[in-house]
């Protein structure tokens, strides 16, 4: 079993913690770990023969830092891709590197940004979806869902046929749906959240790119390995010039959706994608105040409820604040509506246009 | 004429700005010079024979600090009260020590913490004061309301007899009213708010003090004065003994409410008390974006309205924050719904109760 860690996010959501060189997966938002260190040491129990880490060349540095300490266990690889190209071109990379050495190799595909509670149930499901990989499908991990969530992705899966473990045939992929509809795909019970984690054979995932991508197969074919191309300079070299051939592509949209082949097995552990700040309080617990506090020295709070905090070596006082995120760091301050933590990205395009680089 | 400025306030409601060393009249919220200094500058034209500053023993060093350089321009001398007891034994003292050089010299009494614009307006305000003084008044200054504030207590005044300078006999002190009645009070064109500046002949006060407040004038009469009291060291020791003895009690209170000879001098310059952060709108002109950003290094607001920045040296964003103010300082930050600025001080308290007192 091979591990392919998707770990190039940008993380604009998360500044002013995140920043251009350390985004998201590369900060400890819930403790001393990272996300893509947790996202790696709750794959170690599979063993994995190689993991491959995707990553870009603003962060390759603090990323190669965070995952020093594990080489003792696993043997990782850190892939540099010199511009992002969303998630089909790194898949098909990371199959292709793997497939040289194992044509016929179980990939499984994480992102590093996500938040998973229960780490024995996430490995039963990735064995049962193993098996349905050794079997040619192309496995999706689908997330059953416990709210009518608008914020993400669903996948319909066609339940008949078997008993509730799946895996199950996927009928279509779905965009984020409106309110009306969340509360339809919660009720429904065969409408999964999309969590991005695929597991499959390198030959199926490849032949699949080979008949739906072209342009991306084609020049993956050109990628020449001589020795072991882990430690050749060159690589990277060869990455730019694909990189520079392709466009970007989800596989979601590239692969999944227009494939035959593809299954979902159903998760039951928490996840969450944490794809802004209001997202943390799913995945941290609120004091008796409602509130959560991350990181502060002290805290202290009047009459606020439904806050994040996330400050530093400093207390915070909060006064009759209802549903607001507060995010102190050395040299940047947010205050933002929970309700408008989407915007935080247009504070960081904001920074950009008035030349404060610095902040990034 | 001599000037007694007191300075001793706790000034928690400016919490973190404002610490128990560094009140509020001690920072500098709108310039470089801190509000004590800026009291100081505006009576320096009035050319004062002294300058009587009254303040406590926590914060007397930085007092004494701030008030260095203009001993050039002017004799200071300052009191370090030991315990606060409110304006009456501040005044009587201050009055006292004035008595005994200059019996029946003009005294004007301001507080230290409070905003003035329009310098020339004050300082003919002042002078037309003096005059009602110098005829044995108690002349308190009455700001001429410019909305229906509920913050401030009110003086009515009888404006039948004179023109629209006054000064007008004083018919009766009012505490803060509820907002009909202040409604009612700004269209009266005879309420004027009580900005606690006095001014009035030494032995004028020190008679009301006599006749109204027997126990404080009685503790007065204790003070033994030899050679230049400013120089002796037991002088403190004196006026601890004096402040072990009374009671705490506002001038107003104590002499105003119920002296037969008080009138009030209507004033139209822009004036504040400052009380608390959600006061600063109405000091200092908000930015295009209806906030007030003081002390930022820098800031940015996305949909944020009313908004009262005050930061260091940081970048502050505000994304989607109405009506919210963010302080913050190297080690506590505080997030407040405006109109909820009073209870900043429950803040302080939290802490003492904590035992959070590096915080104070």
């Amino acid at each position: 079993m091979y591990v392919v860690i998707l770990a190039g996010g940008s993380g604009t959501r998360f500044w002013p913690l995140s920043r251009r060189k350390t985004p998201k997966q590369l900060i400890s938002v819930f403790s001393g770990k990272s996300m893509l260190q947790r996202t790696l040491e709750r794959v170690l129990p599979l063993r994995p023969k190689r993991v491959i880490v995707v990553t870009n060349t603003l962060q390759a540095e603090e990323t190669a830092r965070q995952l020093k300490e594990y080489h003792r266990r696993v043997r990782i690889d850190i892939i540099e891709e010199p511009v992002g190209r969303n998630t089909a071109p790194a898949i098909g990379l990371a199959a292709s590197i793997i497939a040289r050495y194992d044509p016929d190799g179980i990939m499984v595909t994480l992102p590093a940004d996500h938040y998973i509670a229960g780490e024995e149930e996430f490995l039963a499901t990735v064995m049962r979806g193993r098996e349905a990989a050794l079997n040619g499908y192309l496995v999706t991990m689908g997330i059953e869902p416990t709210r009518p969530e608008t914020g993400y992705g669903y996948i319909e899966a066609d339940t008949q046929l078997r008993g509730s473990a799946g895996p199950f045939p996927v009928k279509r992929f779905v965009e984020k749906p409106p309110l009306e509809k969340a509360f339809a795909y919660l009720d429904s019970g065969n409408f999964f959240w999309n969590s991005g984690i695929f597991i499959w054979r390198v030959d199926v995932i490849l032949d699949n790119i080979l008949a739906l991508m072209p342009d991306l197969a084609a020049a993956l074919a050109g990628l020449t390995f001589s020795g072991d191309i882990w430690e050749l300079e060159d690589f990277n070299l060869q990455i730019e010039s694909i990189y520079n051939e392709i466009k970007g592509e989800s596989i979601d949209y590239g692969v999944m959706e227009k494939a035959n082949n593809v299954v979902v097995i159903p998760a039951k552990f928490g996840w969450s994608d944490v794809g802004s700040w209001s997202a943390i309080p799913e995945v941290i617990e609120a004091d008796a105040s409602g509130n959560v506090v991350i990181k502060a020295k002290h805290s202290l709070s009047i009459d606020s409820e439904g806050c994040l905090v996330c400050g530093g070596n400093k207390l915070v006082a909060l006064v009759g604040m209802k549903e607001t995120i507060v995010v102190d760091t050395d040299d940047a301050l947010l205050v933002c509506a929970k309700d408008r933590a989407q915007d935080v990205k247009r504070v960081v395009e904001e920074l950009e246009k008035k030349g404060l680089g610095e902040y990034l």
